[in-house]
């Protein structure tokens, strides 16, 4: 992990410019290829996100369709360090897990790590945690998962099932492994260390709580992986099956940066922004545009830099032609960033609107989707 | 903390000769003179531990008899590792606990550690430790302590309740702090680092649960101090009072080292053992006889190195008169070790006889003493 010529990438950190190919190599994961693709276009349609090579990398998927074709089906296991509202960049995988989950159709747990954002934000209290991790749970909601397949639950909330597996995973991960997989330093608190622990539970507590081995595919950006190398190294000493890992391109910045930064507002969409944010941000997007119109139209855009086009290229254009053609068009000169803006808007606020609705809808199934837990006060 | 001239201290290790004087220096800790002593004597008798010596060193018990006399009692708080079968030394502090509390009228938290044990024991099973914590039990319950002022828990169970106030411990202790109290290096397990977060919690838990400042007392060994001078170091910055220590010096081995080791049974009578065990250790015991029984009559014996001598001082000749006869009659050569050893085994095994039956109706009580917790499974 850590610095290398050109890029930084951890859970925590993002800097440079990422080179996807060389993180495959440099993390050991294989490649998402088209013979994998072809094993999963058997139980459904490919993903978008698979077609386009945003979902791009794995470890082990081969092995768990293996044994999903034997009739030992998998589950799925994402998370989300409530710390503070949901943006677009989050909903990415959440959307792609939920594809995984239909096609596939298998159990998700779905982790909030209200303690792990106490432990590592300077200044938030677990109770502000707490109540962002019921706020982010809206946004869950609201993408349409099957209550009677999604599971969710809060670290704080849940302790007495996931810690005594926690403590197993922490007996056998020595502070050296930890820090050099996380970076960890002396002036770390040593919840921070400990932490990584909590990440792992979920990728073994189903084969705990059933006694057998089943197998755990945990969709996330490709900078979580740490946290699930660890786990996978961990996992045969514990008699638990190493956990399949599906990683996606980080979902890009409005301000052109490569990972969406959550504490530069004007940089990311929340899912709670109005009408009216949405425009003003994506009006002052980054884009690939030239310096006036008369430029543009002689010389053309460029879309591989633009923000704008990679919202639609990520998310809001699904349609390959119309994608096509949008990039046709502004590299030969025929579009100007402010078409784009304007129909991006348009597809951001129309996809919000509903989202929204959703999502003030959610606040009464919250206890529907919670994971039956050992909660009783 | 760790090695200095002469002797090693740590919450895990012992050796060398330890001057305990000296330890009051190198840890900061209060003598308990004869000051406090007249103030403890003001609700009840001066116990024999307190006489001795035997609890000689404190951390600011003045302050906490300043609240107490204000109408502001306080609590208790005792813990065990419950990573094998209780014996003797176990036993000393937890009778003084109890005498402080019957002559405080104050509650008692007691903390089974079977989270700390499986960490730290190489081999050892969570379900291990588990079972020792409700063996364990059984000893503390047959001290007759009262069970509507004693709770007793053990980590794992209680979690849902300890945990949050172990995330916002932890979140104030640096890797550097805990290395430098506890000596840790890069080979220890992630969890143990964490450890000592959990081992804070029931010095403030209290506190946290009645939204007010809560006065905690923790008896303990001297060698237990680090653990807690951590706890005191972060209690003001989360708003709990400091948790107040009153310090034992260690229960001495039969060997005559200076800590009972687990792990030589010899060394050592548990409460479970039969009268015909009790009798082969003592008559191994070491004395501070001579060679030969004319040396003794010609020079007497040494009771200061004598571990037989040391057992009547810490736990099995609470008459004063008696204990310097013995001493005396050592001395002046006119006592053998056989009569000593043979009037210690009977005096144990009297003691053990009134035990192992509480113990057993001990089994049928458990309930009486658990902590009400959020256990619901």
């Amino acid at each position: 992990m850590g610095e290398k010529e050109g890029f930084t990438i951890t859970p925590w950190e993002v800097s440079g410019e990422i080179d996807y190919d060389e993180l495959i190599v440099r993390f050991g994961t294989s490649k998402i290829d088209e013979k994998l693709l072809e094993r999963i276009a058997r139980y459904g349609p490919i993903h978008t996100m698979l077609k386009r090579g945003i979902f791009y990398s794995h470890r082990d998927f081969n092995r768990v369709l293996d044994e999903y074709e034997k009739g030992n089906p998998f589950y799925l296991y994402t998370g989300r360090g409530p710390s503070g509202n949901i943006h677009l960049g989050h909903l990415m995988p959440w959307i792609f897990t939920k594809y995984i989950q239909d096609t596939f159709d298998v159990p998700l747990y779905f982790q909030l790590t209200d303690d792990e954002k106490f432990l590592f934000k300077e200044g938030m209290t677990l109770e502000e945690t707490k109540k962002y991790a019921y706020e982010n749970m809206l946004d869950i909601i609201a993408l349409g998962f099957d209550p009677k397949k999604t599971h969710i639950f809060l670290d704080t909330e849940n302790i007495e099932k996931l810690y005594p597996i926690a403590l197993k995973v922490a007996k056998k991960i020595t502070f050296s492994t930890a820090r050099a997989v996380f970076g960890f330093n002396n002036s770390n608190n040593i919840g921070t260390i400990f932490y990584t622990s909590m990440q792992a539970v979920p990728a073994f507590m189903v084969s705990e709580w059933e006694k057998k081995q089943v197998p755990c595919v945990i969709p996330c950006g490709i900078d979580q992986d740490p946290h699930f190398r660890v786990a996978r190294d961990v996992a045969p000493g514990l008699g638990y099956p190493k956990p399949s890992l599906l990683h996606c391109k980080l979902f890009p910045s409005l301000s052109g940066d490569d990972k969406m930064s959550s504490s530069s507002p004007m940089s990311t969409i929340y899912t709670t922004d109005t009408p009216k944010q949405v425009k003003k941000k994506v009006g002052q997007a980054f884009t690939g545009g030239r310096v006036s119109v008369e430029e543009q139209r002689k010389l053309g855009g460029n879309p591989d830099i633009c923000a704008v086009y990679q919202y639609n290229y990520y998310l809001f254009e699904e349609d390959d032609a119309k994608l096509k053609k949008m990039r046709d068009e502004c590299v030969a000169g025929e579009r100007l960033c402010g078409q784009c803006k304007m129909e991006l808007t348009e597809k951001i606020n129309r996809f919000l609107e509903g989202h929204q609705e959703r999502r003030e809808e959610a606040r009464e199934r919250i206890e529907e989707f919670l994971m039956k837990s050992v909660n009783c006060h």
